[in-house]
């Protein structure tokens, strides 16, 4: 046994007559008993769970078994050795004792009952939807779905890389475009990536935007412009004059913030004339009754698929659409799905145009944009394909129809409402007289209260009579809405039916949006898909740099509960005092656990948190004088976005060398610290670094960069290696971001939602992310605005906020622990395989490592992608390629894996590598082997065609673990990137491509083909 | 288009704009369009889903092209040709109107806050427990767990079998025992087929019962034994002789109803020194730190493994364990799973032993059980998986110190505890002065109040520390618990441990049981399982008879509600307000489905159903004085559970002829009850028939059983026939069971839970089953009780509750006329290739049919089982097989399938004929074949040894649709059950047999195998 102070040693169970029943629970082990009577509540009558073990894979006998493979005595002994003495804090995390799992329910279910739920009409982008029971229950909340990685090994990923190209599908068809991505953060985001998209192809600095889009989406825009030296021009269309040519682009809200539907036709011809592209921020409902973007002479369109059933969630996570014409297609931001074929030439789907993306141009990026919203763009998806197009053509139609009847009521009881045509939202000028605001408080009803007195009001696929007759008592009317409408005419004030911009063109003609409508057979679909994708319900993914960890129900639950889904963003804060509170309790443990002194939970994604923290380190820069200061310092062996966001955010980047052991070259640093001393702004450094190593030298670095005027940006992703061990904000660290999808427990969702709030020291604390809702406080100073809500994706929170609640100090640290220990135990067996190629002066890694695969290129020409591939026919998700280091895979095993997964794991890339040695040394064939010819779907091995030099057995069960009965199988076989690129194709095949043998009539057998 | 009558003519959008937009929704059709404005509320402005139209599976299209294919213009032409019009109800069901999913959900939320949940101490078989989360969302709200129907076809059926064996061999380990059966429906009627056991085996007619045995159980043996002729005695065991060697058995509740252990050893050997068997009526969590009875000399232990995971639920369903000693192992009632193996001799699982089940042994049963509650002894199971044997001994001890706690506490302050040894209850005799119960009430706590004035109080494993303290508070005591503690010595009043009857032996030592202990294992040993069986989420399973229709996730969701979940059977009623709302509705609406005037929801199972039906039956002849009436007509045809239940009721039965057409043999009963005249008690007869036939004779046969005194019972299995269009109890019928799990929409759970309610008519009500815990009303003359619960399994019933309130009265009449409109679609596509034996004079079929598989048997040596297990290869489910034929198939679609959905099944049907006529013709060998070879699991195919006159495509893709990428694998070969038989083995292997390769030290390899 291990000396217990190492592991638990606190945790132990004290009262009397448990030691003498020799009870011992396999989550306490055994310590130091004191008598029973004297000690604390806990130890008196200990409670049941400590969650901490459920999260943490290995069990004591197998961190024993892991700790001797190492020579080790100790967990101790193991972060002494890793971690450098000279940033090992010490002390305890400052946090609340861990709760049980049912107590942080009955806590989420306290703070659930502090939200008010009151209906909301604000619109502006958000609206209230009703998400079929069956999709919240079979996706959202059933980890097949919520837990897998990007789909960048797209042979395990087909199910969500169909729903994806369904997503693309219906936003094409909504929109009347040729080409949509695969989501990205949200509407405000998109839209500045549309002016970005039309700088870019344009050039020219001034971009319009009208003065009636929604007031966040501005904000984003406003803010992304300022470093980019775009000119914004806010103005109302009508006195715009594009004949100067200056203009990249125009964007204009369709229908817009207060609810108009403007005929923007002359506006796009003008602008369209003049050399700017045209981009229509709208709305996917309005579009099914409404004349799409694309049929009158936009080049994009953005805006958010939130309403197409995913709740409001108090602002997100919400997947935001990007859809351009064909012309524009290799210049779109984030992830697209596209088709092409796989290695025998069959239709396989994967992400398409890669080279486009951000981390991959790193800061030639023309975008903020790393991960997207995978888990709500298939959410919204999935209830296109279950309403199908008449389905949603008759809740388009209905809300229409709500709002026209609203606005008769409202008329007819003496209020002005100023729209002429409208799809769900009227704005009012209310007469003289009657109090809208309170008796639409008395009603628990929120309203938009502009500053001028009008009122506005958005109506949506919730809303039902009882509720229209309350809107009209709230405006003061004596009549119900039947009653409104028997006297309404046929000719009817706003209706879009009668105006030219109803649309006329159809949508969703394909068959997989004719075939889910009955709740048996969208079960069938999202199974069928669910069962295509690797996720951590299969396997470990070990993703370095990625912390692919247990994401636990309970963490999840609360994400369910309608106190947090069903809030507005824009609510009164007095009716999200839940949220407030939780939020709050975030922010203080994650100061806590980082150091720092203010953190902001705007951020949306990683790179949008790299991105606000150096904005957030300019404007501090700015504000004491030190405007010349914009040389951002970048390790080589940075994550890609580093560059990218460093680049977006105005700065010039200096790369620094990294030595051969995967360290700071010091020597260049302070070369270039010294040579930039004047303009230097920041050093981003990742921290444990992308080597998989704690540099010894970074409080060296740290001081270094502050000398020389510097502010230190320290990359949170490994963040997970330093939980409970050491604090960025103590040992030099200026800002931080937090990818809480990775340290804290958010899932991945297939490719998102991601959540990456900054750390700021105190000095920075008045230049974080604002909002123009929620005012910022007095003091602050902020740049600007990140995310379309204040608070990002707020309803994923409750997650990270459950993980810390339920970890307590103990097992936060435990889990940093454990990491490093799963991590240094890989490395260890794979020795003698596989060469790890940083490790630290005392032989060990941090919580991931990094295996050179690069050897083999030359011996038996064998790729690190081939090796990747061929981890598929073990069940295996693939680590990080050829990230940092080319021809290598980063392995990050994370605490949640036991030691039987991390031995199967190893099990595999042995095997792997005897057969590379079998190559090498001439027993397998150097171009057919089951490692060139990975993966091995079902199509290959099920088959009688087999002409390969080695057996079906060693293709498709190359270890004793794989075994028929339970194998997951890669659904195609490898993929071909190129073809797909060059053949681009982002939607889904026509209806007649898929017409089933089996619908036609006359396919009814007759007698005379067989006689019984 | 079809006359829109004929469908759902009156829903119609009726608003003006709405027609002019031209907006048909795919839930409305075009009907009689009326000025809007005149119109009623929902065609004002419609809400939004049509449930009914998500429940139906085929869409107006389809449903055309059905209708084309089988002649006809319309569905009532359907039903006028398939329903006689005699018992057709021109009537529409008066039944509310349906609400929308969102609708059902507040609605259900509004019963909820009806019911309080106060915590519950009372004890007495129930007990308050944690749920894990993970299991909760991944098992009970997952339908890949609820949907698979009962494990007849291993082979796709492994994962919840290799489930239901962790759950036998957790119970033979706790019970001390060497077999246990996969769960039966409660612990009454577990203990009642204990005692059927012992006298079944020992002949004698006397069975001791000690009188601290749980009241219900008490009840429903006495209930049980009327008619079997047993005398039980009731007495305190210390005043028994059995010297006489008169006894069957004895029965003890060990802890008892009080909460006392005694010492049954000497009753043990007395009883069976002369000759007794011993069952123990025993608490699963006690057994972790109890001397199992397995260790003093029991024959059987009994008891609900309820609190391991599975919420109270106001009395169910639970899954009761029924363990015996090896000798008793072929007559253990219930389902068993044992091991054999299949076809390639590989080791697999299958119900063992099946002709001992009742349905097969007909009016030789022993047993009243049918099915069994698969997914509660699922849960139960798992629980046992997650925690471990550590982690249930831990809980187990913590219980048990809570209540030695209490104890103490209670008696400082005065009162009398009269438990010497106890597990988690105590009896406390109050001291005067203190009112315990006023004081409870304060603290919304429900205690036990004993009619001596004694109070019970059980602890569990949700009681924490304050629990106690407030218990110690309702006591009158002023001191903490800790406080108690503190005070307490090292020898405690009724502490086990000190005890002889601490448990010093092991359990659950196997494998399984400990490695699933963290969170990320756990979640995927519940996804492997998962993906071995197939259920509704994958396919059809067109079962005849058990009406697999779609379970939606709305009508699933309130039975997660804490309000639901969470209340003890026996609460006072006042705090049970909103279940009995509910479950006064239901009985409304099924009364008015049924043309019943009492429904009750007593019976857990439909065997359980017609056994009270019967006796119900019976008690009312005796209340006439016609107590001689005793013979029950039964034809032929019958579910094998008609004349096994009609035994148990101690009827005597004649079986009546079928004509070869499948109708009653009007003759032969006509013959019968007049010879039986006297004697006549009543007919049980299906209805459609099991030949799935609509028999044109049924009001004829009525008349002539009620014409000879006696009463019908008609069956209700096949309800989903008649919903809607015509009414039992309305053309003759006096009493049928409704079984809810197949025409309203209980999921099967893979074997379990069912609900049985039975209807009857206004004079049969008085003797209705009744409950000793919730006092009958004054006027009945019950025959006693069936179930362990008053409502049976509670907690289920708001599925059925929110399936009818969704559906409405057009809804439920329209899936009847498309479960009619299914089959006879199916029946006329395999014309020509598969004779449907059964048609009515018009040619048509009920919602189900039979086809003829035998002649295949003379011409290729073709079984129906080849052809069951050959659909496994397309993916499906078989059909019935077998019966009430043997040597065919009944297949029964149900509406919520497609016509695609059917297509494919047809497809599949064809293609086996196609594979059978090569067999015929010469063309394939007729030993080695696909169907004789079926099913081709992936250890078949995949290999590269193949060496049948077939090639591996076609053993494995058979069809079109069956795709290497979406394919459904069965998991093992064809299981030889006779092998298992002979070999049985009903408990996990030992912890050595699955000794993994991995776990081993030496594992980690040394550098020397391979230089790098």
């Amino acid at each position: 046994m291990l000396p217990a102070h190492s592991l638990h040693s606190e945790q132990c169970i004290a009262w009397v007559a448990m030691r003498k029943h020799g009870i011992i629970s396999p989550f306490w082990l055994e310590g130091d008993w004191g008598r029973a009577f004297t000690m604390n509540n806990d130890q008196l009558y200990p409670r049941h769970n400590d969650f901490s073990e459920r999260h943490i894979g290995p069990s004591e006998d197998e961190k024993l078994l892991m700790l001797q493979a190492l020579g080790l005595r100790s967990i101790d002994e193991l972060i002494e050795g890793s971690v450098p003495s000279s940033i090992r804090s010490g002390l305890e995390l400052n946090i609340d004792k861990p709760l049980g799992e049912h107590e942080l329910l009955e806590r989420a279910k306290e703070l659930g009952r502090q939200n008010k739920v009151w209906r909301s009409y604000i619109g502006m982008g958000y609206y209230n939807c009703r998400i079929p029971t069956t999709i919240l229950r079979n996706m959202f909340e059933n980890p097949g779905w919520t837990t897998p990685y990007t789909p960048y090994q797209p042979e395990v990923a087909q199910g969500r890389l169909e729903s994806l190209l369904n997503y693309q599908t219906m936003v094409c068809d909504f929109t009347g475009l040729d080409i949509a991505n695969a989501s990205l953060l949200d509407e405000g985001t998109a839209a500045a990536e549309a002016m970005a998209l039309a700088y870019r192809h344009v050039k020219n600095r001034k971009f319009y935007m009208d003065t009636r889009c929604h007031p966040q989406t501005k904000s984003v825009v406003n803010t992304r412009a300022g470093v980019m030296g775009i000119e914004v021009i806010e103005e109302k269309y009508e006195n715009m004059d594009f004949s100067n040519r200056d203009f990249c682009g125009v964007l204009f809200q369709y229908p817009d913030t207060n609810g108009d539907i403007h005929d923007f036709t002359a506006l796009a011809q003008t602008a369209r004339d003049n050399g700017a592209l045209v981009i229509a921020a709208t709305d996917l409902l309005a579009l099914t009754i409404l004349k799409p973007p694309g049929e009158f002479g936009c080049d994009m369109a953005v805006g958010t698929s939130q309403r197409l059933g995913v709740p409001l969630g108090y602002g997100g996570p919400h997947a935001a659409f990007f859809a351009v014409k064909d012309r524009f297609k290799r210049l779109i931001p984030g992830r697209m799905v596209g088709v092409t074929r796989d290695a025998r030439g069959n239709e396989a789907l994967r992400l398409a145009l890669q080279t486009r993306e951000q981390h991959i141009r790193r800061d030639r990026a023309t975008s903020n944009i790393c991960t997207a919203q995978a888990l709500l763009a298939n959410i919204a998806a999935m209830y296109c394909v279950y309403h199908g197009p008449h389905g949603l053509k008759y809740i388009g139609t209905r809300v229409h129809h709500a709002a026209l009847m609203l606005a008769a009521g409202v008329e007819d009881c003496g209020h002005a409402v100023q729209n002429n045509l409208f799809y769900d939202t009227i704005k009012v000028l209310p007469k003289e007289g009657v109090d809208v605001e309170s008796r639409a408080k008395l009603k628990e009803i929120n309203l938009r209260y502009f500053e001028d007195g009008t009122i506005g009001v958005s109506v949506d696929e919730t809303t039902e009579e009882a509720d229209l007759n309350d809107l009209l008592w709230v405006f003061g009317s004596k009549r119900s809405v039947r009653d409104i409408a028997d006297s309404m005419g046929e000719t009817l004030n706003g209706d879009i039916s009668n105006s030219p911009f109803y649309r006329t063109s159809q949508y969703l003609t394909n068959q997989v949006f004719n075939t889910y409508q009955s709740e048996t057979n969208i079960v069938r679909y999202m199974k069928l898909l669910e069962n295509k994708d690797v996720g951590l319900v299969h396997s470990m993914i070990p993703l370095g740099s990625c912390t692919m960890k247990l994401n636990s129900t309970t963490e999840m639950m609360p994400c369910s509960f309608p106190e947090f889904t069903d809030i507005h963003p824009f609510a009164p804060p007095e009716q999200a005092k839940g949220y407030a509170t939780m939020l709050q309790e975030l922010e203080d443990d994650l100061c806590e656990v980082t150091g720092y002194d203010k953190i902001s939970l705007q951020p949306n994604s990683g790179a949008q948190g790299e991105y606000a923290g150096l904005r957030t380190i300019a404007a501090y820069l700015d504000s004491i004088g030190e405007v010349q200061r914009s040389v951002c310092l970048i390790p080589e062996s940075a994550h890609g976005t580093n560059p990218a966001s460093a680049q977006m955010a105005g700065m010039k980047i200096q790369p620094i060398k990294v030595t051969k052991e995967g360290a700071v070259d010091m020597k260049h640093l302070s070369d270039m610290a010294e040579k930039y001393s004047e303009t230097l702004a920041a050093l981003m450094i990742t921290y444990p670094s992308t080597h998989g190593v704690f540099d010894e030298d970074i409080i060296e670095i740290c001081d270094l960069i502050h000398h020389h005027g510097g502010q230190v940006y320290l990359d949170g992703a490994n963040m997970n290696a330093q939980v409970g061990i050491c604090r960025p904000g103590h040992f030099g660290s200026d800002v931080s971001h937090l990818n809480l999808h990775k340290t804290f427990c958010i899932p991945h969702g297939g490719g998102g939602p991601g959540m990456g709030p900054i750390g700021v020291k105190e000095h920075l604390a008045p230049f974080l992310p604002t909002h123009p809702i929620l005012k910022p406080g007095a003091d602050s100073q902020s740049f600007g605005c990140v995310s379309a809500a204040p608070y990002g994706s707020s309803a994923i929170l409750p997650i990270s906020w459950a993980y810390i609640k339920m970890m307590g100090a103990k097992g936060l640290r435990h889990s940093s622990e454990i990491a490093i220990l799963n991590a240094n135990y890989m490395s260890k067996r794979l020795e003698g395989y596989y060469k790890t190629l940083y490790l630290n002066k005392n032989g060990f890694c941090a919580h991931e490592f990094i295996i050179d695969c690069r050897p083999y290129k030359k011996t038996a020409k064998i790729e690190v992608a081939d090796i990747a591939k061929r981890l598929q026919d073990f069940g295996f998700h693939a680590p990080t390629m050829s990230w940092p280091v080319s021809g290598t895979l980063m392995v990050e095993p994370t605490e949640s894996e036991d030691k039987r997964e991390l031995d199967r794991f190893c099990d595999a890339l042995i095997t792997i590598r005897k057969e590379i040695q079998d190559i090498e040394e001439g027993r397998m064939d150097i171009k057919v082997n089951p490692l060139k010819m990975a993966p091995h779907p079902q199509s290959v091995i099920a088959t009688d065609s087999w002409d390969r030099p080695y057996s079906r057995e060693q293709g498709a069960y190359p270890a004793p673990f794989v075994r028929p009965e339970t194998k997951f199988w890669p659904t195609v076989g490898r993929i071909d990137d190129i073809y797909g690129d060059q053949n681009l194709v982002c939607s889904c095949p026509p209806m007649e491509a898929y017409q089933s043998p089996y619908l036609s009539d006359d396919e009814v057998p007759s007698a005379s083909r067989i006689q019984v």
